[in-house]
């Protein structure tokens, strides 16, 4: 492929299983995703044969005889600089067509480049936390209809159990309850000052999504300001862009926690939509997440083994520059599960868990302690 | 349902077809999308009756016995006076659990008058095109790679057969071919000349897509400035936020146009995501759509003539203080089928009518002036 080319891979499930179907569908995603227009009517040979999407690959599925593979590339100018349009090349209008779904991207080096990915990754992450080589714990603060002071007193407990990162709820966001500003100012305090004790690196990551790009920005700013050292968004709630603006400010220079909210109907269609390798994987690096959180196998989720493998080989395979992001499962995670929850996702993972500390006889902290010792 | 509360409309399709699965995983709903925290572990009477969602109606589907519709309300405060939020407690992380599609929306008074809806809405929309009474006839300006004169002088071609609104095709953002500021210069120049030649009130939107709100509102103004008279913005790709504060600036005070990019996935399923009813027509709206475009039935697109007047309907089903907005359907419209069209979504709907144009005997001008005439 072209160094001014990206590519996307989709699976095409067809109705004939014939590949004149496949191919017919193919190439309306190669019109569809660019000029969206009649390609007999095209005479601008430019437009005709780079601006189209381009065939790169094409195959039948070894497992399914309905189902195609097929590689499209696309002129990085029909991107230009931007993360939005980035989207919309990849699956604007063909999101509204049945039976296609983005299986993987081929980003090509500019595009890496202008989207930059994650600022820390998981080599910085672990850094920030102290360089253990166990798996981070994460947990966080809930529930929504607590006052700042109830909440910092949580923070508290689990700064004292030495987690690696304590979030914000992604429900928390600027309510009556716990107006956004008393609510980072008390919860980052508690935090600083159990650190103080236990001499532990423990991030402390508010909830910063919010309607329009600047208010992100300036909850960020008064966040840091605050005290706080990591920032979780749900990208589909506030823009995907704005997540990236997020993570690329230099003078925030925070790591960024993606969360999935809003984003589950992607991965709902077995034959549509984007594949959790892509979509919690790629994206979201692509987005700047240094943790990409998602929701974990045997939980209250529905996310099979399967999906989650591939949502961590989504977080570490190579994209140029683009550095690779840790996979943050969260639900069905339990105290005792935390060995097996090892095994499955190796040492660069970060493992939220949330209902499970609270059922714990020796108390919260006392039972975050206990996760970490599991953790090894 | 109390004044301080909103609800929504959920289908939850069980697996045993029994009562009892169907309330576990309503209830769940309540939990998950407000404390996502251990009921029974909650103590605060406030936090256990009025902050987690509460059942409201309950019902089997009287067609599909394996479906069960559920009415859950929220208190306001779990939103805040913020559109994101809102998107969140309404699916944010059931979103990604199987089986729960969210039907209908019904708002509070105080959330309508946050969100404040469509400046314009139908009437406003038909009054800024001239007041017609027959439905609106819209025409996009592409193919991607063609210079802003190029697409200018096509411009100047709807214009001149007298189109009610010219938009920029959702794929026209900031590219090396056509650069957003020279574009929207020279097509905004050449509407300018035609419509001083007919006398017809054509609005020119351009698409302000972007990554960050800041970069959207920019683009906006300086589209205003330049004598644009609508604006294009995919929800999914610039943040469905930043279409709200777009709809709601004063100082722009343009319509808006709503496109359906990247939001495919949330209709793909029909036992999953946000019905056509809820997205197309409701959500639009309360981002502040004037126009929500929306695949038509029989194109390239696979909308059902069911789902299309669904959207219909969730254009204008009352919603407190906010106005009903024009359905866009777009796709598989051609010369020919505009009498069909207009029987089928009345007078107050805009028809977006793209390659049919450009196939017509009489050239573009002329294609225009025909179905202007078709829709009497």
């Amino acid at each position: 492929m072209e160094k001014q080319r990206f590519s996307v891979t989709y699976s095409i499930t067809t109705e004939t299983s014939t590949e004149k179907e496949a191919r017919h569908k193919a190439f309306d995603i190669c019109v569809e995703q660019t000029v969206e227009f009649p390609y007999e009517l095209i005479t601008d040979t430019f437009i005709r044969e780079e601006v189209v999407g381009r065939f790169e690959a094409f195959k039948r599925d070894a497992k399914d005889k309905r189902r195609f593979i097929v590689e499209i590339s696309y002129h990085n100018h029909t991107v230009g600089k931007e993360l939005s349009q980035f989207l919309n090349v990849l699956f604007g209008n063909t999101s509204l067509k049945p039976g296609i779904k983005i299986e993987s991207i081929r980003l090509s080096g500019a595009l890496a480049g202008y989207f930059k990915g994650p600022r820390f990754g998981i080599s910085g992450v672990k850094k920030l936390t102290g360089s253990r080589s166990a798996p981070l714990l994460c947990s966080a603060i809930k529930p929504m209809g607590q006052s700042p002071r109830e909440l910092a007193s949580l923070a508290e407990k689990f700064a004292l159990g030495c987690v690696d990162i304590i979030k914000d709820d992604h429900g928390l966001s600027d309510q009556p309850f716990a107006p956004f500003k008393a609510r980072i100012a008390a919860v980052s305090e508690a935090v600083r000052n159990a650190v103080k004790k236990t001499g532990k690196k423990t991030l402390y990551a508010p909830n910063v999504t919010a309607d329009t790009t600047d208010e992100v920005m300036a909850r960020a700013r008064f966040a840091k300001k605050s005290g706080a050292s990591a920032l979780v968004i749900s990208g589909a709630l506030a823009g995907f862009g704005t997540v990236r603006r997020l993570s690329t400010d230099k003078s925030l220079n925070l790591p960024v926690l993606l969360h999935p909210a809003f984003t589950g109907s992607f991965t709902a269609h077995s034959e549509s939509g984007i594949s959790h390798f892509a979509l919690f994987g790629q994206l979201a690096r692509i987005c700047g997440a240094d943790i990409s959180i998602f929701p974990n196998f045997g939980g209250r989720f529905s996310f099979s083994k399967e999906a989650c493998k591939a949502v961590m080989a989504g977080c570490k395979t190579p994209m140029h520059s683009i550095k690779p992001a840790l996979p943050g499962p969260g639900g069905g995670m339990s105290v005792e599960s935390m060995r097996e929850m090892k095994k499955f996702y190796g040492s660069d993972a970060v493992f939220l868990i949330g209902g499970g500390l609270f059922r714990h006889k020796d108390g919260i902290t006392g039972s975050c302690r206990e996760v970490r010792e599991r953790l090894g």
